[in-house]
């Protein structure tokens, strides 16, 4: 299976529909035959839209002929997240009740994208209303690896990381909480950008004022994931941390790496992350630590976060569940019920300490900030595991416990609300993708995209450390969903 | 007693000063000479740096006789509430276990108070740890009314308001939770503004994202309170609420009533409010109802907003003074301990439930803000209670519960984050001051300051609606304090 148009970049494929040199239907159809050549191996896409995703491309073709003013993303197929609300294309949220739900409207995020040109394909897999480090659910089962399909893509936008790595769709969007966008972006060797809450507003945020769950863009590189981003952002003042107004997000400018005081950090010095990914991660470090005008071992001070992180994150599931519950626990799948369940042992007096633990932290992290302009750490602490696993319960010989007993390094960052990407930085020592985090100063999207996208030309340049391609000829060898 | 320089606008003052006119040295002796001649009477001052205050006063003659570049509060005597950290100044926060606490150093606002040439001269007084709709705590006892001793001047920010009424001081610093800046300023006939969350940063809020408590400037005038505010608000990214950037807080530029479409609310639909006083407002807004381009009665809908003001609001008691109750519980005052034990009680279901609430609300009240661009409604309840009362237990008939029973008209508005101004509006039934609060769309600071400056210009045209101004010559005739 040779290079084919879905291959390319998005950014790369909207200028050349902009200047005719492609089709919307054209690369409509190329993706289409990528969905059905290689979907089957790694069940990412789990509802499609092949008619109406004609019909919008020839609508699309037929606006490019008339020479009418088009969208950002005009043309462009996008997978959705199954927690997205897509008017018209069914959207389950990876659970039994929802088997059959089709929404009427579209939610603000895909009536922005709409709006901006894109064409909604498809839905992208995801685990029961996003709660696991791995993709796998009761209606659609599991997402297979890019890489390795009998592995796991990690979670919960698996899917959209999946249709990414293997070229089925050049966009996708995601959201995260944990780390939830940005470990299946590691895991598939792709770019997955957590924002700072509110820039991509949500007017279905529970918890208006909670800074943990946020939506965001995936890529295959960090342009493409910035177009996206442009897109999908918003001051939509449904969100109360939705800014007043709209900031440029970059100057899109390139960066100059050795104008950079580095920090990094393997664990930000509370979380487990397997020796063999700090091997890793070390010696990547190494190879580009000369780079920068400064590169130091440093970790942030996160002391007690694991327990405000435990007790806030359960203020979601209490908030989002209880009708559910109230009514049969057994609606709600084992993660989602065992987050539930833990958060109706907490007091208001947990999450008074758990709140002001965090505004601790978010303050030292402040004051880390004032020593260095970039954090770098793994954005995974540890290499797949099998994908029918609902998680791992160890990790090299370390016991884990619970399914984000791994996630420290991602929800650390997300305990602060400061920007984080991950961008792909070569293998780990089993073959599999890694990715690196690259964590900004707060607020700074712009900068932080920027930075990356510096980071990741200087990588593409080093054949260790760029993106890993799968082998997509063994995945359209057959379908191993099971 | 006449008319004195201390009794003229900040922004008047501080002209003068620029100019050469008066010398910061006359001002803050004539200051002086108010706060003895009346504060024994109203006990609204509770600590004061005369001496400080003179060799300040002296040093900020000399800079204007230089011709050095001056400050915009250059050489104001300014009074900031006994919960806020002055170097060098005795701050008891109300509490007798800070009787003799003496802060080593300002907290970020009071320096940025400092830095823009205001001169720290006197503390003003507060419930304990200001908890409470009226100002009385163990270490200094109650302020009196600045329009009757015997009577309440409402808290927490009393001894601000007070101070202001009866000219002992320009400018006074206060802070809101549930209308602890507004209600003082509605029953001593100033200006209260309660700013969005985050646009007086402080490096102090223990619970980082919440939206209760803020800071705020108070004035005898709109134009006053927002110098003061200029000087008090800050990006300092210490408060995660903090803007990134520092946006004009007003264009300055009269503001026509006749474009505003006002809607009118007695009671935002849900709060206890005393018979005299819907009177009163009734009144008063039939008086300016045709000077708008629309002006209709609409309740905004608050539904539930009671019990998740409850809720929310005891996770700063539990976030602060666990502490001091696990030593023991009566280091704590009654309203302080009382709603320490309240939040005892309470779940993580509950704030879960209180959050999702408030949420619901603001969404709700931003709807109400496409259709209106302002709210009017009383900022009082009631009319003022005899001030050795903790708090009224009855209104006009109806019984009341607690302390804040009767500030559902205040906290209402806390709770979605609004900015919200009070502004004298003439006197009650009593004779009492009736203060208008008047709250802006989301953000929205600059255009609520200069539509209240609108206001107070067209109420100070009307003798009915004009700025009370009490009997000084009766407070100075001698010490009601008790």
């Amino acid at each position: 299976m040779g290079t084919s148009l879905c291959d390319l970049p998005a950014v790369e494929l909207r200028r050349l529909i902009g200047t005719r040199r492609i089709s919307p239907v054209e690369l409509l159809q190329d993706c289409l035959r990528r969905i059905e050549a290689v979907n089957p191996a790694v069940n990412a896409i789990v509802a499609l839209d092949a008619e109406g995703g004609l019909k919008a491309a020839r609508a699309a073709e037929a606006q490019v002929m008339r020479g009418d003013k088009l969208g950002p993303l005009h043309g462009l197929p996008v997978g959705i997240k199954d927690l997205n609300d897509t008017a018209g294309l069914r959207t389950t949220y990876g659970s039994p009740m929802f088997r059959d739900h089709v929404p009427e409207r579209d939610e603000r995020v895909v009536a922005a994208l709409r709006q901006a040109g894109a064409i909604i394909l498809a839905k992208t897999n995801t685990p029961e209303f996003g709660t696991g480090g791995n993709t796998i659910n009761d209606v659609y089962g599991a997402t297979g690896n890019a890489f390795d399909p009998a592995l796991s893509c990690a979670g919960s936008s698996g899917g959209s990381g999946v249709a990414l790595a293997t070229s089925m769709l050049p966009l996708c969007t995601g959201s995260d909480t944990g780390g939830s966008l940005r470990k299946p972006a590691a895991w598939s060797g792709v770019v997955g950008f957590r924002p700072t809450p509110g820039l991509v507003a949500s007017e279905r945020r529970r918890l208006g004022w909670s800074v943990l769950s946020v939506q965001g863009p995936m890529g295959r590189n960090v342009a493409d994931t910035a177009l996206l981003l442009d897109a999908m952002a918003s001051v939509d003042s449904r969100d109360p941390m939705a800014s007043k107004q709209r900031e440029p997000l970059a100057l899109r400018r390139p960066l100059d790496l050795s104008s950079l005081r580095v920090a990094i950090s393997a664990d930000l010095g509370f979380a487990p992350v397997a020796p063999s990914i700090r091997r890793v991660f070390q010696a990547r470090m190494a190879a580009v630590a000369g780079d920068f005008a400064a590169c130091v071992e440093e970790d942030p001070d996160m002391e007690g976060i694991d327990r405000a992180y435990r007790v806030i994150r359960c203020t979601n599931f209490l908030a989002a569940f209880r009708k559910y519950y109230e009514q049969d626990p057994g609606l709600l799948g084992g993660n989602t019920r065992g987050n539930y369940e833990e958060g109706l042992r907490y007091t208001l007096s947990d999450l008074a300490e758990a709140h002001a633990e965090q505004t601790r932290i978010y303050r030292a992290f402040q004051d880390f900030f004032t020593r260095h302009d970039l954090l770098l750490l793994p954005c995974q602490a540890l290499t797949p595991f099998p994908k029918q696993l609902p998680y791992p319960t160890e990790m090299e010989g370390m016991p884990l416990e619970g399914y984000f007993a791994t996630s420290g390094i991602t929800y650390g960052i997300s305990m602060t609300g400061h920007p984080a990407i991950c961008i792909p930085c070569g293998r780990d020592e089993k073959g599999m993708p890694f990715g690196l985090q690259v964590v900004g100063p707060r607020g700074a999207d712009g900068f932080t995209l920027d930075a990356a996208q510096a980071l990741e030309a200087h990588f593409q340049a080093l054949p260790e450390l760029a993106r890993p391609i799968p082998d997509l000829a063994r995945l359209a060898g057959g379908s191993t969903r099971d």
